[in-house]
């Protein structure tokens, strides 16, 4: 995952055009709640049918289930639709890829909480799975859950009416996005970070690679397989790496600031494992005014998109929102 | 992974036109040995560039390369490279696909010899990775093993001459082996076998799973890039069927039997943690008369094809004779 620096010119404080109207932006979190539903009940139907319910006493099918039904909010995949909407491309294309985003989401959860890792007794508010089925077969589930995401999306290809270039770019990109280069790689210099001082370039290095690679992934493949052309996927791809960066500042800020209902984690985990969080480099008040610079950032590369975008543009300020409400905003409304 | 029970009217006694005289068989030793050292450099120097050597201080590819590089015999590759030639098929087109299956083998290897399942301190006589590099990085390298599979063989499906029909058949195949109806599944039932007295209809259930699902992928994936037509795929796939049970009993006679240096492993570790193995439910002398018909039945799959798949006949004589040699064969040979 070759990612660039990401340019820090484009990053200015919020910009008056990207907020709407109280009433708006009301009118739109009701859409917005709509669309997320609606997209939720797919990717939890197909992804049902990935991994069916197990014959009894199959703690291996068990253990992925319970992960992958767990309450997560499917915000991998349902980039990826937003983001083939956003450019006139089919859900049905789509689907099979953005649930394998998710199967791989998954995986890395689960094997992120073990305690060789992060040690999480709680995830989403339930016991994680190695703690409901012991180590061995919460690490077997993830690594069967990364598989599976691979055969999901090499059948969807063979079966798509898509062009085979197409959907094996998608399969590439996703497994990079996903390995020595992405996700994997960030989770193990987190894990090595853990003994030294945090320092912004390197938090960077590490959310870039550990939770954008596959925010990233997620965009492109919707962008793909939906037909976007060279500037369309290009302006995409922006928004998504600026997302991915100011959803783990939000997640971050959530971390120490967010009660249990809302996060589903143990409050302030990651300051007790003195994990490299943006709140702990940048201070908090300045955490909050970056993830909205992000945010900013990230909407003014979808200007020129019409209104199939409106679920890339609430997702992103939904993102935000949850951590750290508009400037001057009291957070009432959250 | 939908196993067919093996046609157990199949497995009869060695034949003797499955034999070579003494002379022939030590000519076809050093043919063997020549080929597969050969074929272990051009595996070998692939698998370098796949994972290229880390900066200073990467302990995630440092750790990928240590389980990579520590002495394996290439048998998955080799497999299907020789299932490839028994066709007709070229190198060139199967090597990264073949390469993938040592990546995914690979991570299995790691992952199995964590303290949460196999709890093993050395494999092919080294420390194995989790004592090295400790449990985090060990989980995370084997993840990243086998996430890189799926890279390299979608990257190779991009730019091969074959169709894309094949490669992402053989894609969707080797996901399937490895994942929840295959390799992960035959562990998973591994782990909670240990608490069970060890029946033989379980103990092969484990195995053509454990094992065998990822020696009959190897086989199908060369033959299928190869372009073996549907009576040639039968009988490979029979082969590799019966072969993959072969080499999981020949496996478990050497970890009760053999030295140290022959396996690399502590000997006798299945029978501490009481595991699932043949010759603990047939006893040893039933186990190795198993294996002998075993290796029979398979090479009785080959009899069609001609000269070209010697190597495919040698490697799974090498495979039994390992552990137990022919009949009447006193081991002086070994």
């Amino acid at each position: 995952m070759a990612h660039r620096a990401y340019d820090r010119s484009n990053v200015t404080t919020c910009r008056k055009s990207n907020h709407l109207t109280h009433r708006e932006e009301s009118e739109f979190s009701v859409n917005l709640g709509q669309y997320l539903a609606r997209q939720q009940r797919r990717v939890d139907m197909f992804l049902d049918q990935c991994v069916p319910a197990p014959a009894v006493g199959d703690p291996l099918v068990q253990a992925m289930r319970y992960s992958l039904f767990s309450g997560g909010k499917r915000l991998r995949p349902i980039l990826a639709i937003a983001a083939a909407e956003a450019v006139g491309g089919a859900l049905r294309t789509v689907l099979p890829f953005a649930c394998a985003l998710e199967l791989i989401h998954t995986y890395s959860l689960i094997h992120d909480d073990l305690p060789a890792m992060d040690d999480d007794a709680l995830r989403r508010g339930k016991p994680t799975s190695h703690v409901v089925f012991g180590e061995g077969i919460a690490i077997l589930a993830g690594d069967a859950l990364l598989t599976e995401a691979f055969r999901v999306m090499a059948e969807a290809a063979r079966t798509s009416s898509l062009s085979p270039r197409r959907t094996l770019q998608v399969l590439s990109e996703v497994a990079q996005a996903a390995g020595v280069r992405g996700m994997v790689a960030g989770q193990a210099a987190d894990l090595c970070a853990e003994s030294m001082p945090p320092e912004l370039p390197m938090v960077e290095w590490i959310h870039i690679r550990k939770t954008g690679a596959l925010i990233r992934a997620a965009v492109r493949t919707g962008a793909l397989l939906g037909g976007a052309g060279t500037a369309q996927l290009h302006r995409l791809t922006r928004y998504a790496e600026f997302l991915g960066l100011a959803f783990q500042v939000a997640d971050d800020i959530l971390d120490t600031e967010g009660a249990l209902h809302v996060t589903g984690k143990t409050r302030g985990r990651d300051q007790v494992r003195q994990k490299a969080t943006f709140p702990a480099v940048l201070g908090m008040a300045t955490a909050k005014q970056r993830a909205r610079e992000l945010l900013a950032t990230a909407l003014d590369e979808l200007r020129p998109f019409k209104r199939q975008a409106d679920p890339l543009r609430g997702i992103a300020r939904f993102t935000v929102g949850r951590a750290c409400p508009p400037n001057g905003d009291t957070g009432a409304r959250r």
